[in-house]
Order: structure tokens, then C-alpha cells, then sequence
């Protein structure tokens, strides 16, 4: 496995396999692999000649109150769990190189930007969509493997590549569960014994709402307050939001059809987490 | 010559020259040529395999209280007129596939989109790199040339490349001027007779500012003054901005150095003009 900081070294690389006519896929990370990054890079090892996987923890989709200097970091470990998955490259630019001085560009997804976690972390996909705009426009993928867990992530993303026209095919991969049903998440290592268990009340208000779809309740306002009971039946737990709509145009919405999406952000003690799923009718 | 109306029937034929080894070079416009479009293609041409001339009056880089439907258009003739420079490819999208229905996706210089036109057009910019960033994207080219004329939107589009990290060469073609000094666009047509005359105060202010650096004066605020005296002094003229500043950041500054950029827009009757030049010491 190849690990490239420069961003001509990646272009490069990229350049020669499309020259050889090989498929690349691109995982797009910002490290601290768990088996849910794994799981992405085995699937988009299944899918196309070359994996490459950026390792970026990118300063444009963190607020100035957010956990940007703590985040957690292992590059050794990340570059030998991403070799055991057969990956090709392990593409880490350095953040001087990625905004240098000047900067000044930034690709806005607007409608679906700004809802749910766009509320509180109001250029969080600001950030997100430029990185990864420049991410497709350096590597040039034929695909791009994004987690589900982050849904709203997903669409911006999704929106973002037809409304650029850029050339690549972005698919979206189930959450990758701990054996308790908690999303695996990087932040997850920021939990105490106390708040992991508190980190529970996620999956299982999303399981009981699964629950009274299935038994015929339609209602997007009594399926939210079942929810946001549950969740503040826990200790140290304060919802950010909990969301009922449609999960493309992210609009809300007050009737639960087949796919609505349902979303939640929760605090858990420091520690926001996220999870969400599509309820089937 | 080939027109293409279709995105895909477009991206196709590039990366059919691309997988050939065929360099091609971009002429983005919105048509209704004048020697200053011929004199862009003309030096595509001498640079490239092929030369792609996008036509599309871009909605999106005109304001609500703007001239985009009565913007002049004449695509019969402007094929012929292209067809004789040797361009391979006219592109010619739709409106309604540039921007589809959920369209939300903008590109932003920060910047050097807010000076100059950007405090009278607010939304130009953002307008003009989002456009040249999708034909960017669709057609791929090594090279694509601009007119110096619109400086402003030439910085924004040196910005937006870098930052975004588009594999492309941007090249500036030096502004083309009627005998009489006027320069080149397709605005020129909205004059009648004594707004022709009027619309002369633009490069006549912009010679007697180089003939007072010629002789010596140094200073930004006299130069400024003597040229809004001299545009103010002809019928049916109004000064958006006279600026004096740096050609890169688009920062004003009070000393002429070599290479200040002087720019200025000026209203001619309805009719809004803008011409520049480099000062050299």
C-alpha cells in the first residue's frame, strides 16, 4: 500500500490507473478506522481495481467550539488496518496544502445544508462538501463509498456531484453496528462507561419507532415524542434534534410514508452523537 | 464543427479526445461573437488539438434587475462565425439541464468576488463560478482562455482552479478594442450614436491615467480623480467604481506600482460598461 501526502503524487497515481483503464473507488475518511470504515473499504474493494482512502481531518467542517484539536488520531494503525484490507492508497495531505494561505473558494449546498445538523453546526457541510469536491476532482474515482450513518452527509454529497456534474458514482453503505446496536462512530471513544450506556437511548428509540410503524402508527409527532421520552429517560443525554421527513429533499414531514427517514442527534455528557434509519411502512 | 446540446453527448466527445492523446482548449462564452470571441478561439486554436466554444447566457450570473432577457443572442451565425476559426465544438446547453429542478449547489470565491462589480452585482460571481466550474468538470480541457477585459471574473476563476484543485491551465487573452479604442463586447450593441460617443470616456480615461504614471505621478486618489473627471464630463455617463489596487488580491492600494490594476465600470445610459489595465511603472 501507497501512502501519499502530495496532492500531485495522488493525481498522479490516479491519472496512471485510468491510463490502464483500472477502476478506482474512493472511502473518503478522516481516520481512526473502526469496523465501520473497514467495512467501507471492503465493499469498495469489491467494487472497483483500486482502492484509495483519503485520510484527512479536515478543519472546514468543524465549528470553533468543536473537537478539532482532540480528535482522535492514529496514523500507523489506520495505514495497517487499511493494508489488511487490501487498499492501494492511503492518501493524508497535510491541511497547509489543502487550504493554503488564500483560500478562499467554498462549494454550498444550500437547501439540504441547512436542516437538521446544519441547524447547530451551521458550516459544518460547507466544509464537508468543498473537501470533497476537491477530494473527486484530485483522485477522479469512478466511485465514492460513503457510511449512511451519516445521511445528511450523503445527500449533500449526492447533490453536490449532479448539480457539479462531476463523474462519479457515490454509493451509500448500511451503519455498522456495535454488538449492542450503537453506531460505530469515532467519537465513540470519547464515552465514559456511564455515557455508553447512555449512547444506547440512540438505537433504541430509533428500534422502538421501527416498532410502532410496524404496528400501523403513521403519526411523524407521536412517533417523535415516544422518542424524545425514551431518550430523556436517560441521564446526562440532551436531544439536539429529532427529525421525521423526507430523505432526499430532507423536509419534514407529519405522515410516516414507506422510506421516511427518521435522524437524531443527541448530546451524550461532551460527546454528539448521531444515528438514524429509513422506516418502512 | 460539431454543436452539442446534451451534458453527455458533451463529456463524451472529451473523453473521446482525451483517450485519443488530443489536447483541448475551452472557450466559455454567451455568444453573440465579436472580433474580441474570434480572437479568443483564434488563440485556442494555436494552443490545442481542439477547441470547445460553450454558449450559454448563464441565468445564474445576472441579476434580477439585470439585462439577461433582452441579452443579445444570434446562434445561426455565431456557429458560422466559430465554424471559420477551426473550432471543433460548439456546446450549447439548456438552461433547464445546467439547472435542473432542486438545483442548489453554488460555488463561492469569497474574496475577490466582493469588490469591484461584486458590490453592485452580489451574486455575479458566485454565478460565474459555479458555470465555469460545471463546464470545467463536463469537458475536462487542459487549457481554457479568458477575455482580460472581465479581470475581475478572470481572478475568480485563477481562484477558484486553485483552490478547487481543477487540473486545467487558465490563460488570459488581452483585451480587443474597436478602432477607436472601445473595448470589445456584446453590451456595445445596446448603445445608440451618442452613447457610442460617451462609452469612449472609458479608454480615453484609462490612456490619461497611463500617460500621468508615464509622467511620473504615483499617486492612486489623483489618478482616480482626474479619471471620474473625465468620465463625468461626458453626457449620459455614471461611475459604478474607478479602482486602483492590486491584480491579484483586488485589494486597493494608494501607490501605483508596477502592474497596479486599474479597473472601473461605468453606466452609459442603460448600459453598463467595464474596461481595465494593467499601469506599469
Amino acid at each position: 500500500m501507497k501512502i501519499i501526502n502530495s496532492i500531485s503524487g495522488m493525481r498522479k497515481l490516479a491519472l496512471k490507473w485510468k491510463q490502464e483503464g483500472l477502476s478506482v473507488a474512493l472511502v473518503p475518511t478522516m481516520g481512526f478506522f473502526h469496523e465501520g470504515h473497514l467495512s467501507l473499504m471492503k465493499a469498495a474493494g469489491s467494487k472497483a481495481d483500486h482502492v484509495v482512502v483519503s485520510l484527512f481531518v479536515n478543519p472546514a467542517q468543524f465549528g470553533s467550539n468543536e473537537d478539532l484539536n482532540h480528535y482522535p488520531r492514529d496514523l500507523e494503525h489506520d495505514a495497517k488496518l487499511a493494508e489488511d484490507k487490501g487498499v492501494s492508497c492511503l492518501f493524508c495531505p497535510d491541511a497547509k496544502d489543502i487550504y493554503p494561505p488564500g483560500f478562499q473558494t467554498w462549494v454550498r449546498v444550500e437547501g439540504v445544508s441547512q436542516r437538521l445538523c446544519g441547524t447547530s453546526r451551521p458550516e459544518h457541510f460547507r466544509g464537508v462538501a468543498t473537501i470533497v469536491a476537491k477530494l473527486l476532482i484530485i483522485v477522479q474515482p469512478d466511485m465514492a463509498i460513503f457510511g449512511q450513518k451519516d445521511f445528511q452527509q450523503l445527500q449533500v454529497i449526492r447533490r453536490m456531484v449532479s448539480d457539479l456534474n462531476i463523474p462519479v458514482n457515490i454509493i451509500a453503505h448500511p451503519i455498522v453496528r456495535e454488538p449492542d446496536g450503537l453506531a460505530m462512530s469515532s467519537r465513540n471513544t470519547y464515552l465514559d462507561a456511564q455515557e455508553r450506556e447512555s449512547a444506547l437511548s440512540l438505537v433504541q428509540a430509533i428500534r422502538l419507532a421501527e416498532k410502532m410503524v410496524a404496528l400501523g402508527n403513521r403519526s411523524g409527532p407521536e412517533v417523535i415524542q415516544a422518542i424524545r421520552n425514551h431518550i430523556q429517560s436517560f441521564g446526562n443525554t440532551k436531544i439536539d434534534y429529532v427529525f421525521i421527513g423526507d430523505p432526499e429533499s430532507l423536509k419534514p414531514c407529519r405522515e410516516i410514508v414507506d422510506e421516511t427517514l427518521l435522524a437524531l442527534a443527541v448530546w451524550v455528557g461532551k460527546t454528539r452523537l448521531i444515528d438514524n434509519t429509513l422506516l418502512k411502512q
